[in-house]
């Protein structure tokens, strides 16, 4: 079995979600040792949830679920890429398709679709 | 001027860079304040190194700078994108085009390109 570094961010990994298909990254999360399990074990995208310090199984409540189609690792094994289906097409709590959908540009925001 | 969240990580925020053609993800690194303005300012990447603990000007000993086609926030302005254009090609410290050249399946690690 793998052995992830979660000592770097207190038990946290960051994880970057990508659609499989399209590459467009959707979100970013975190996990701990029980979230990446869980993962690993169904297949469905789960989290360290910061905001609520609880384990959360992404989509459990909206329906928004994400099946992981394939899981990298990064050379120093303390970042983690899930390529997703997201079952609904919308993977940000603000009803976007991605969480970011606002344009950095000279300093100021410009949103998007 | 945008405000981004640097209190959720202790002055942190979580970076994605992606190949601005492509979509790949070629790593994840960590800005401060400091760093986002440079970077901002020079439309080259720059990071803070948590490992060494200094502010990281990528690519200034190696020549693998990160030219900033685009830029991003989410929908808590706590995590960014970089969409980059990697002078040389390489963007990881092991001589890989990307950090995520390793795949876990089955729990087990299968090394890529």
């Amino acid at each position: 079995m793998i052995k992830l570094d979660f000592d770097k961010m207190g038990g946290l990994l960051p994880v970057i979600v990508q659609d499989y298909k399209t590459n467009e990254v959707r979100m970013l999360g975190f996990m701990n040792q029980e979230a990446f399990l869980k993962t690993l074990e169904t297949k469905e995208a789960w989290f360290w949830s910061r905001t609520r310090n609880v384990l959360w199984h992404k989509g459990s409540t909206s329906g928004q679920k994400m099946n992981v189609k394939q899981m990298f690792t990064d050379c120093d094994d303390d970042t983690l890429i899930l390529k997703v289906e997201q079952v609904g097409g919308i993977s940000c709590h603000k009803g976007k398709r991605s969480c970011f959908f606002k344009e950095i540009k000279d300093g100021k925001v410009i949103e998007g679709e």
